[in-house]
């Protein structure tokens, strides 16, 4: 990679960053977590591999950058000012982040090996403590407007996320938007009731 | 495999079946999918790997009645009079079976293979088929009594089951049993809501 004046910049430091992220995860789709490795995702980046290991270290930590920089952009927290339009756009958003050929291996890779693998099952474990707070912040506001009684913001989150994972990667059915409205839906009048 | 009268009848062939089948399980457990082979099984087993080649043919047929046999037995479908207590219960057994090495690892390897390989895909949507249908007696049941409103059942069952099997397999959050009962009481308020 040419040095440049432009690279110390932080334009030019979150492009190459952006660029790393999604070779990442094109990686994994191509060659599977067992073959993944930094020389690779650098090679397919076009970006020195000693950037790479000055950066992230190991291939989980990057690779968790990538799910987490990937969720951040794809699966934004809507404040609609109702607990269900932001509950609908989230499950809406986060299951179609989660059938992207890239996202579908990462989830499909945390679940094979993090029982294995101790450095998996950390990198599957940040992920979601950080991601249950950030979409409970949904149910937190929701809480502060009196929509619903006080309740564990996680647990809200699992209840309308389980039933579509549960479809995706176990039972196979079909999930449609109706079934997440309908999931939604079926969480809300228990909460309410 | 010594040959005898006894092994005609219905007691002997089910006493080996039962080995067979425990025996693929094991295996499983042990060797990973990957290396799991009907002649590695037949060896655990102490049996002809004739006698496997012949009864089920490929190592996904017999994997799959492994698991539908292992439900059958620690997954009964409970008929206790209410729909809250066939629920627990059902959940209850199903989330202990899923904690066992043996089903652990058979879920994970549906999850990991079934978008690469067609005959697990299958097996797996076998499985989930008949056992939706097989669990949703539980909840016809309950429309009959009056209990709920007509829903689809299997549905039902992928509500209570969808989130314990979220946070074992994905947040990893501790699954408890309040955390089961409390799963099950939000989906019966919001369906008689």
């Amino acid at each position: 990679m040419a040095e440049s004046p432009v690279r110390r910049t932080g334009g030019r430091s979150a492009q190459v960053r952006a660029t790393v992220l999604n070779a990442g995860l094109a990686e994994l789709v191509d060659v599977g977590f067992h073959a993944l490795s930094l020389e690779g995702i650098a090679k397919r980046a076009g970006v020195n591999k000693t950037t790479l290991y000055r950066r992230w270290g190991t291939r989980e930590a990057l690779m968790l950058d990538a799910v987490r920089e990937r969720a951040f952009t794809k699966v934004p927290i809507p404040d609609t000012g109702t607990l269900r339009d932001d509950l609908v756009e989230l499950v809406r958003a986060a299951i179609a982040n989660l059938q992207t050929p890239e996202v579908q291996a990462m989830v499909r890779v945390g679940i094979s090996l993090a029982p294995h693998e101790s450095s998996v099952a950390t990198m599957v474990s940040s992920f979601w403590t950080e991601r249950l707070a950030v979409d409970g912040v949904i149910v937190e506001r929701a809480i502060d407007r009196g929509e619903i009684a006080p309740v564990d913001p996680g647990s809200v989150i699992e209840a309308v996320l389980g039933p579509p994972y549960f479809r995706l990667l176990i039972t196979g059915r079909p999930v449609t938007d109706d079934f997440l409205v309908a999931t939604v839906d079926l969480v809300l009048s228990g909460l309410r009731s």
